[in-house]
């Protein structure tokens, strides 16, 4: 049976843009993707806005609580974006211009032939004793400090961050899902299927209606952590189908 | 000068598809974009699963905290639409088949010959008291208690109950903005515009770096709740554009 390791994340996105519509969030999604892939259990997502007291607040209700955090937003150069600051007053610690940062950074100006200007030498602040995330797209780093992973708004910077970032993580045992597609709607099925659940309490079952304009069908995703667990729920969400096809044919 | 109202939001989206990356979610840029549009701030986003302890606890750190509050997914016919008992459990009242959502939806199965099952019924539920929250789309009505505004998850939905729910809310001062496009990157204008921000405390300055494959470009976007505001800020950032190209030039 399954006693195996669960590790749980949450996700905090920072940035006004994503509060005012402006900006429609890309980051969300790929990180749930990602860490499900990688058996990590996404259990909560916060947005807020680039305001210190409301970061930090999120930040350390989070860190607390889930194995890792992960931040998208607010690492640039320009005065809205004060990540690293809030990040750092989160923890306690001073945030320094990082001097790898600045290495970094410094001779990657100095081979374009630009100005290494205060806006730029943002990039390079972190929390004191941070380790860097490398950004292979545009240099800037992102950093780490306890459990909390900062990376970038920008979805090609947070994807190539997360890339980066992914094997470092300790990682859970993957959570595994088979796919029913059920004829009838969820009005149809509800009741049974609350049934099946309840057998199954190890496994979850999730109910995702679909309509084609004329009908409504279900698809039924199974997840669970143990292989003989799925089959078995698998196995009863499919005879609950039959169950519901004969009753209909005989009414 | 600007005394006016401001009315705060919070959003809440529930479900765990969210949380596996199953499901994209396109309820919060579109809750973003109409509230923005309504003169109403979100403030702060958060995503849980469907998880009763996780609901109860997100809801009642938000409905103290904003205005309004304003939730997505949970309310269908499935063992995991948990929405409409957490909010109950939250408000410490009794979830109840809801008598006119029941005649409602009655109804309607009625005309269109289909049974009325228990999957079904479970979709008049809602907190003793609720006020309902018409939908056009598929007749199983939202619900509001308090300053919670209980939504489907399902975006043609969401969307007809927020269009049904936008004129009865207050509304506050309408955040206007203007745009300005910078040919700079941000780590050229970055430190200036830092500047121009402290300048104008009262409108906030976001900055939007633009790559189109050879260099950085910037869009500014100044937003503040009165007129004249803006455009002396916007006379800045212009002024502060023309003073760099001059610079450049001169360079």
């Amino acid at each position: 049976m399954t006693s195996e390791k669960i590790v749980t994340a949450a996700m905090l996105a920072i940035g006004d843009e994503l509060l005012s519509g402006r900006t429609k969030d890309k980051n969300i999604g790929h990180l749930a993707d990602m860490l499900t892939l990688a058996g990590i259990d996404l259990k909560e997502v916060r947005i807020v806005a680039d305001d210190e007291p409301a970061i930090v607040a999120a930040l350390n209700g989070l860190r607390g609580q889930y194995d890792y955090v992960f931040t998208s937003g607010g690492i640039g150069p320009t005065h809205d974006d004060i990540t690293a600051d809030a990040v750092s007053r989160a923890f306690g610690v001073e945030c320094i211009h990082d001097p790898d940062a600045m290495a970094l950074l410094g001779a990657m100006y100095e081979r374009r032939g630009m100005e290494f200007t205060e806006a730029r030498r943002r990039m390079a602040r972190m929390p004191n004793g941070a380790r860097h995330i490398p950004n292979a797209v545009s240099t800037a780093p992102g950093f780490i400090i306890g459990n909390v992973h900062v990376m970038a708004g920008v979805p090609q910077v947070f994807q190539a961050m997360l890339d980066a970032l992914l094997p470092q993580l300790e990682s859970g045992a993957i959570v595994q899902s088979r796919t029913v597609r059920s004829p009838f709607g969820e009005g149809d099925i509800g009741g049974p299927l609350g049934e099946v659940q309840k057998a199954h309490p190890l496994t979850s079952i999730g109910s995702y209606p679909k309509f084609d304009g004329k009908s409504f069908s279900t698809d039924l995703v199974i997840r669970a952590r143990d292989e003989a667990l799925l089959d078995a729920a698998e196995a009863d969400v499919k005879a609950m189908i039959e169950t519901i096809a004969t009753a209909k044919k005989g009414a």
